[in-house]
């Protein structure tokens, strides 16, 4: 079953918390949809939307046959750095407002283009402006003037930077890939966030096999996230625990990576999530929408577990109850379909399709 | 060069014939957008908007892994039969009404869902409504009644059908692959309508090779459509034609079939069009965007040319010079994007990036 099939799918408002005696909707605002399809709003727990810039130069020449490179995550970084708060803010409260259009009613966002004390804080400030879910990741990639200086600028990251960045995040993240952070200096530094009361997630396997999903096993992470290349001791490994894998078809899409077999990870017993990685880089989509269509077609989930990924499956990759789905005690996060059914967001790709969107019963979109 | 990077892209209203002397801005209104990125309308040049029903559960269990079949159109043809004038006005209009809000400016429409006289001479005065791109596409399938029948339809279609359909119609289009029309029973259909004045236009080699492609370029078809397998012999046959083909990524998408390779088309010196072929069974997107998104990834076109494709491609394949681009003597059918190239719309599949449209100059969305 899914959430909003318990529902009728018509309440809008908050939801009570009446349980057992069934939803007591005499005390809550009621919104007559016409009948049409309401699913929770979703649950997006994977941006880096605090950036300056532009790389649309770098798709077109990947386009052209030009190989992901991880360098350009640089261009970035220097764009942020120069950037004042005012303009992050600007284009930070703007893809905030382009998701929540699509639908989105939760979103994570991640520091990652600061790289320097202040600028990491910063970022997790201002994402703070628009989110619980914060994310600091100091340790996206090594910045060039800590280039053959790995484990200095690991130094850094759980030291001065993690001071810096805790009061505003909720959660510390690593990019634990060959040429970024091995698994060694990713341990030290998600044990170093979880020491200070952050929750962990992992950035692995994303460009090849490596230790990153079993890491992300062992230290208890919330999520790792890509898992483009997956072993089976990592399915094993993911199966076996609570840990969730994100799945996020728009990087392979944009990168023309092969998709991970979402089909095979569902069937072993892993809890899958499907999210944007809204991100300049390898990853520009923040459709959600887009993702659950890319995630059928090409990854082979169901629709409604695409749908289920999407909402439900974020919502526990952020370890969160009260996102995600449509029951009494949750809250009010709604989206309202131009269409009859959940399924048209994999049957109507690139169709817009939110008509309306409600946050904790207001309506905002 | 592109149209589009002729003018300086803010001049919306009709657009001028100065020719030489430059445009007489003087003369028309001038909006001026801050800049922002300014295409041409997309000129969706394949759709399939008049009819009833949904197919939803038919995508579902073929995403599952059950194949795609042809057989599905009847379930179409049957809701179609059966719904009334007013019911299949309101959702053309419907579906016309949110292409347009994605950017579509010009909107081919087939009929191919009644395959009675009746039925069919309903379908193109119908869609006859809504655009003057209206194609008569009796020949979609042969209808139950007529099982084992072919040429007897194929005799209903060319005498009392055609009589009927020509008043309302611009072209006749036919389904010419096996398991539907041969190329002999397709020849006398493309015939017949050219001999009453319409255009030809062919759908071939979707399902697997065959001589579609080939007829299309012997009769002087205006466009030949899917091109999903294609031999040396039919690229050759294009690239020496006026005839356009007229690829359909929503197809290969939502049926999972390969994508042909449009950069070796490209560079065989074919003329390209991207079309949505929107219809509830093989792709029910109608999202330009989104099929240029998918041309960039998975058929290896540039940014530039799937958005020329989208354009300028589908007005050819309409044999139309009047849309397709922005110039002078063009008429000012323009799309304002939320982005500051029309790269953005690959680099950020899914996203709706479309904030105004204009149509002969008038805002539509
Ligand atoms: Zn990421
Ligand atoms: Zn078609």
């Amino acid at each position: 079953m899914f959430p909003w099939s318990a529902g009728d799918g018509s309440g809008a408002g908050h939801v009570s918390e009446a349980g057992e005696e069934g939803w007591d909707v005499e005390a809550y605002e009621v919104v007559d949809l016409g009948g049409a399809c309401v699913i929770p709003g979703f649950v997006d727990s994977h941006t880096h939307l605090v950036f300056a810039g532009d790389r649309a130069a770098e798709f077109e020449a990947r386009m052209r046959g030009q190989a992901y490179a991880a360098g350009g995550i640089r261009s970035t970084v220097a764009a942020t750095r120069a950037a004042s708060d005012d303009d992050l803010r600007a284009r930070l409260r703007s893809f905030v407002a382009e998701a929540t259009a699509q639908g989105t009613t939760t979103l994570e966002v991640k520091s990652g283009y600061g790289l320097t004390v202040t600028d990491e804080a910063r970022l997790v400030r201002l994402a703070a402006e628009v989110t619980d879910e914060v994310t600091f990741l100091g340790a996206h990639v090594v910045p060039a003037e800590y280039a053959g200086a790995t484990d200095a600028y690991v130094d850094l990251v759980v030291g001065p930077m993690l001071d810096a960045c805790e009061p505003h995040a909720h959660w510390i993240d690593v990019f634990c890939e060959t040429g970024a952070f091995t698994v060694e200096q990713s341990r030290r530094i998600l044990e170093a966030g979880i020491a200070r009361g952050l929750g962990a997630r992992v950035h692995a396997s994303q460009l090849g096999p490596g230790e990153g999903v079993r890491l992300a096993v062992e230290v208890g992470a919330a999520s790792v996230d890509h898992g483009t290349f997956l072993a089976d001791a990592d399915v094993e490994a993911l199966a076996a625990s609570d840990t969730v894998l994100t799945l996020l078809p728009g990087v392979e899409f944009s990168t023309r990576q092969p998709y991970p077999d979402a089909r095979r990870l569902i069937d072993a017993g892993v809890t899958l999530a499907l999210a944007s990685d809204c991100n300049p880089g390898s990853s520009f989509t923040s459709s959600l929408a887009f993702c659950i269509a890319v995630a059928v077609r090409d990854m082979r989930m169901t629709p409604a577990e695409a749908v289920w990924a999407a909402t439900a499956g974020g919502a526990r990759a952020l370890r969160r109850n009260d996102v995600g789905r449509i029951a009494p005690g949750a809250r009010a996060d709604l989206v309202q379909l131009r269409a009859p059914s959940h399924v048209h967001l994999a049957y109507r790709p690139g169709v817009p399709l939110v008509e309306a969107v409600w946050k904790d019963g207001e309506r905002v979109a």
